[in-house]
């Protein structure tokens, strides 16, 4: 099974693809898409959707899982995270995948084994997982990866 | 000028386009597009970009706007809204279009001649203002419209 999954922001989208039969993932690619402030955030939802089309018209992912947007943190950042999510999740519609959608803690605990792990835990459990080829340094694209192995885990487990 | 005014809903979206030289104004379309709380959320966006596009590539407006999203009444409504105003906000910059955006208070300011004015203040101006093609009953297309006429209204007294 082939696995997208999308970390939301309007200043850093990442996104992650891997490989996974439920129990071992190989990354396929990661990455950031990175809009600038100074544009509107019209055309900044432009070049996220872009950007999401190119990479799963070269990847071709079978399926797709995304965080679910909590509005605890702070009213106005989820709101504009809100529109990029629904950018997302538009073109996730629109190439005809199924979607999952986990909560932070469901994602911390599939890929830590622990729902209250810290961002750095995540990112290491995200490399140990996938070994060298995981991006470093790039927070974004290791939460993406993050999502896609929870994904990966949960459906793994529903077909076994 | 023609104006695209958008009135974003996860049930019900509506649109509005007018004609208008910043004074007065004319009724292109207006309507609602609906969509099933029984579908995924991605689902949904995705008929509602299908819809906006239809109606951008039938009538060819020049310019859009889209009301504001507030965060103060109901956090939970505010967040599933700026999913939809995400995908609005996308297909706007796709087709090219610049985009207004206005707060309920301005574009209430703007038709009715008062900030705090009732639901049906507004549409009573609204019909006043375009006439009877002027949809009736139809609260989310005639919100629309409103949108339209506060950005008309905008640009005609900047050009002046």
């Amino acid at each position: 099974m082939r696995v997208l999954g999308i970390d939301c922001g309007t200043e850093r989208t990442g996104y992650g693809i891997i490989d996974s039969d439920g129990r071992s993932h190989t990354i396929v690619i990661a990455g950031t898409i990175r809009t600038s402030p100074r544009n509107p955030l019209s055309a900044r939802l432009a070049m996220i959707a872009a950007g999401l089309r190119e990479v799963i018209s070269q990847h071709r992912p079978e399926e797709a899982a995304v965080e679910e947007v909590f509005h605890a943190v702070n009213a106005k950042s989820a709101l504009k995270l809100a529109h990029v999510r629904g950018v997302a999740l538009l073109v996730i519609a629109e190439t005809g995948m199924s979607c999952g959608e986990y909560s932070p803690l469901s994602i911390k605990q599939s890929v830590v084994g622990y729902g209250r792990a810290e961002k750095q835990q995540v990112e290491f459990m995200v490399r140990s997982l996938l070994g060298p080829e995981a991006p470093t340094g790039q927070a974004d694209a290791c939460d993406a990866l993050a999502v896609a192995i929870c994904h990966a885990t949960r459906k793994g487990r529903a077909v076994a």
